[in-house]
């Protein structure tokens, strides 16, 4: 069988081949940078090349992918056209394709051009004429693939490798190289092999999303509560903890990395790849996760005035953090925004583009605190409310979590129904259950402005009536019997007191009173805000128009209302795939303005006013 | 006592000091570059300021040193002017001074601006109003001091020290950054603490020179054998070793980072500092001990075609490599040329400043190899040469290491006469007396062309029939007796044979050989080269006529020799002391053409006539 030369412009790159085989096939020998969408089946008509010669007839198949110029000007797939005499054949190379990740909401364009490459370099040979390093050999054929790659870094660690390796590998390797730095050789092309985790770290949940770097595909979710709940189930009891000695934050630190190790393997096991082939990591999380995970002290975070030890973003060795990668693995943390806005806010606001956007968009995020942005490209404000653990169930006469057994969504039509997760006797009332509930209350009117749960003979709204004989007396007080105790999974009721529903006012009027105060600073009304952002497990999961009910949002935004999912996520998986967008959240920290509330005059003010109905 | 406020210009730093402090002192407080060369003791007049306001008086000492003009200019000398009022003065700092570094042979002339640097920097403090990260409030701070130092990197475990150390330090500390690092934090003004060792690692001997990074002077020397020793005297002996497997080389490795910490050990102590005030380090040494040091596997460099791992220069952390200084400490080393032309040889060019010349110049630096460089700034070529041991005493029958009981220097004038180190009774000859003892022979006619060593009745010159008694036959060949055995201190007699001629004969052609075909390939004479520069120890203690006699330098070159003492040392030293010098090293490393002698095809004829005398 013949062998052919294939050139490949506008690189020079040559490759022999032999007859028969693809111009695909050329091309991975060849170890360019080119991507085959469909796998290189002939399906997706993505994989054009250009043939400046010979001149070869176009097949049926291609007929169907191509238009009449494309035909015209020599565009062939390279996928399907087989190999018969020598070719030059003109690529574009990868940096000219644009990707889409699809979000739960969201389409975003975006170029991949992930935070690690792959290049395949064949190295000269050594000679009693030519006597050059090995590190020079390496480094004249990098500055071939790119002239930026003049003058990468190399720690000595792969230094110590180089020698064997590349004798070993007859001189054919792959490097892997960051912005700045050489950070690992492997024998013979792996360009294909390159896989990366977004990370998540929330105060409760850690979630990673395992990505393909080379095609930028989702290929497997993972997650867990986060284990560091045994030290304090918020980021104020957690930063106590740390704060007691040196050891308490390492602890603290160890906790969350077994965690993501743990997350890793799962990760790998679920797409059936190999860790040693994952080579990045972006981290997103609030500020004191952040800390943690860096094993920075929170304890300047916690306390007046709330600084943070860096809020810029930061690159370091996976295997400093003993995250158990690839050895040349690089972790990238994302910049926080303020001690109470974190790197997971940067990331709400890369996914959501808002700090591009013409138009003003409110992002909310709300968990055990609930963060807030505000504004467009022209300005962005934040600031962070302590909303306490009412939306997490906790501290709820009959809460709990969001999990079987949790009514998660109440109605007050002809009479009240609820639905229960897992479709099981009810157990308790979740974060949402408990928000369509004092909803309910105060579209029929059991409540008052002020949030008083009323007494049936104090009833004014006729809807109400109903619901007279659910009002009982609980503890001296009134309480709202939402299921009886012959109903439930326990046997005993499941209620709403007065006390549950100060719980979710205190909550409620936080979160307004930072949207009010966010508006003020921009100095716009409710009315400018053209999109409301609900980010984040909760915000996704509520009912908006109870939120809007009892004025968590503003009323009159209620149609603007949109669901982005885990925004924070998202943004963290981006920044994975593209260098520009994870240099972009150094400028979006930058860019938005922290407000901190405490130090608004009119604070406790608004939020006296904001608690009411 | 009154306090007054000294701002210094153009930096416009403030300071509060107490009356009748000199200005000396306020600039020591405020932590400004500025230099007191003789200590601040009125006498070397070089610590001139010019105070802008008040008018103050010229004192009688200050007259001694300044001239009209800069009395007229309100120039005083800091030193020895007292503080009575708030003052405003103009500071000249230190970039602007030129030092001097004073070698055996030469000075010359350079700025210091050592690798790492030292800030003192007070923080502005943090507040409801001002949240700005710890790092944040370092960096604003940093970029008033220089604008380049914008993208300065930090690492995790610096990071991790700010929040403790900013509060402890009451916001007061000194940065150590280098050129594109901050390397640690320090609590309060310790600018004036930084040292560091510039190491030459001979395959036999290893040099340290402790050197004030501050005012640029050394303050001690020590040196020890190196300890590789043990397992190979060579350079290819140590190579097999390490190359047995990566046990070994790391065990060779840890041999050689041993005696540097003893030697920082040694040389910290003999200068009454702390080795925690030692930040940086560089290193020279053949490419052998380049790669031995650095734990890269030498096996490539000793086998065709001698490929290094690495030629360019490096740095890393010091405590990677456990070495006993700050842990904020760097260590530089200097970049290879080649195989056989290492670290050292770069050192060499940049003392002696070959890079830059004019001239045509000759470098010669002889030990187990020999290696040379030839050239201008318009060109260099550089070559290496097997020398074989006979200058190290090795090999030779009553050959000895220069030590006490060594013939050192051997004069044939009226009769033969001799000294001896340590004057003590004679134990053997060493290089330099091996070499002067067989010029005498050439001079005197004792041996032929060819070197060998005639019989009484065969010489022809009349000067050497005074040397016809010590002709004696030994092993059925003819010997020198040089000293009887009732003259020497074991009661042997010192001799010199045939065979010992010879292997001075090898090491002799080889050297001359080199430098004949150095000659040719930058296509001049002999006479084109306007200075022989004799480095290292052999070189400066043997006799240069010696030398030129039996033609191992050519002898037109005699009267052009100087000697340079160990410009390797004093390479490794300029580049502590100056970032620009350490890399200009990276161009002389690029600028030099190595000639490997083997693919020369006249070498074998040129080495044979190199052997003649």
């Amino acid at each position: 069988m013949n062998n052919y030369i294939i050139t490949f412009k506008p690189v020079n790159q040559k490759v022999s081949i032999s007859e028969g085989s693809t111009l695909k096939d050329a091309i991975v020998k060849s170890g360019l940078d080119f991507d085959f969408p469909c796998g290189g089946i002939g399906k997706c008509g993505k994989c054009t090349v250009k043939v400046l010669s010979p001149k070869i007839e176009t097949l049926q198949k291609e007929t169907e992918h191509l238009s009449k110029n494309q035909i015209f000007a020599g565009i062939h797939l390279a996928c399907i056209t087989e190999i018969h005499s020598n070719m030059i054949v003109e690529l574009n190379m990868r940096k000219n394709t644009d990707y889409n990740i699809l979000q739960s909401s969201a389409e975003k364009k975006f170029t991949i051009l992930p935070l690690l490459k792959k290049d395949f370099i064949q190295l000269n040979l050594p000679s009693l004429e030519c006597q050059k390093s090995d590190l020079k050999r390496l480094r004249e054929k990098l500055i071939l693939k790119n002239p930026k790659y003049k003058d990468l870094e190399i720690g000595i660690s792969v230094l110590r490798e180089l020698p064997d390796k590349f004798r070993k590998a007859d001189n054919k390797v792959t490097v892997i190289i960051d912005k700045s730095e050489i950070l690992g050789i492997e024998k013979g092309n792996t360009c294909y092999k390159m896989f990366g985790i977004a990370f998540d770290i929330g105060t409760t949940t850690v979630v990673g999303y395992l990505m393909d770097l080379y095609t930028g595909k989702e290929l497997a979710v993972s997650s867990s509560l986060n284990p560091q709940i045994k030290f304090g189930a918020d980021v104020i009891s957690r930063t106590n903890y740390a704060n007691q000695n040196n050891d308490d934050l390492k602890l603290l630190q160890v906790t969350i990395l077994k965690a993501l190790n743990k997350l890793i393997d799962n990760l790998s096991q679920k797409a059936n790849i190999k860790r040693n082939d994952i080579y990045a990591l972006t981290v997103v999380g609030n500020t004191c996760m952040h800390h943690l995970f860096l094993g920075l002290t929170p304890r300047y975070v916690a306390a007046v005035p709330y600084v943070p030890a860096v809020s810029e973003s930061i690159k370091l060795n996976a295997s400093e953090l003993k995250l158990n990668i690839n050895p040349a693995g690089k972790v990238f943390v994302l910049p926080t925004i303020a001690g109470f806005v974190g790197a997971d806010t940067a990331a709400v606001i890369l996914s959501t583009d808002m700090d591009k956007s013409k138009d003003i968009k409110l992002a909310v995020d709300i968990g055990t605190n609930g963060e807030m942005v505000l504004g467009s490209s022209t300005k962005l404000v934040s600031c962070s409310t302590a909303a306490g653990p009412a939306f997490e169930g906790a501290q709820i006469s009959s809460g709990m979590r969001g999990a079987n057994g949790a009514i998660d969504h109440v109605y007050f039509d002809e009479s009240m129904t609820y639905t229960v997760i897992g479709n099981e006797k009810p157990r308790g009332i979740c974060g949402s259950g408990l928000l369509d509930i004092v909803a309910g209350f105060v579209k029929v009117g059991v409540v008052n402005k002020r949030g008083k749960l009323l007494s049936p003979d104090k009833f004014t709204n006729p809807a109400a009536k109903k619901y007279s004989n659910r009002i009982i007396n609980y503890n001296n007080a009134n309480a709202f019997l939402v299921v009886s105790e012959s109903e439930t999974a326990h046997g005993n009721p499941i209620l709403i007191t007065q006390k549950d529903i100060t719980s979710l006012q205190l909550a409620k009027g936080a979160i307004s009173t930072g949207i009010k105060i966010l508006v003020e600073k921009l100095e716009i009304t409710s009315h400018d805000i053209k999109e409301v952002l609900l980010a984040g497990a909760f915000g996704n999961y509520m009912n908006p128009h109870s939120a809007c009910t009892i004025g968590l949002i503003p009323r009159e935004l209620e149609s603007k209302i949109k669901l982005v999912g885990n925004a924070a996520g998202s943004g963290a998986k981006l920044a994975l795939l593209s260098q520009n967008e994870f240099e972009r959240t150094n400028n979006i920290a930058n860019k938005v303005t922290y407000i901190e509330l405490g130090t608004q005059k009119h604070f406790n003010l608004e939020f006296a006013r904001g608690m009411q109905f």
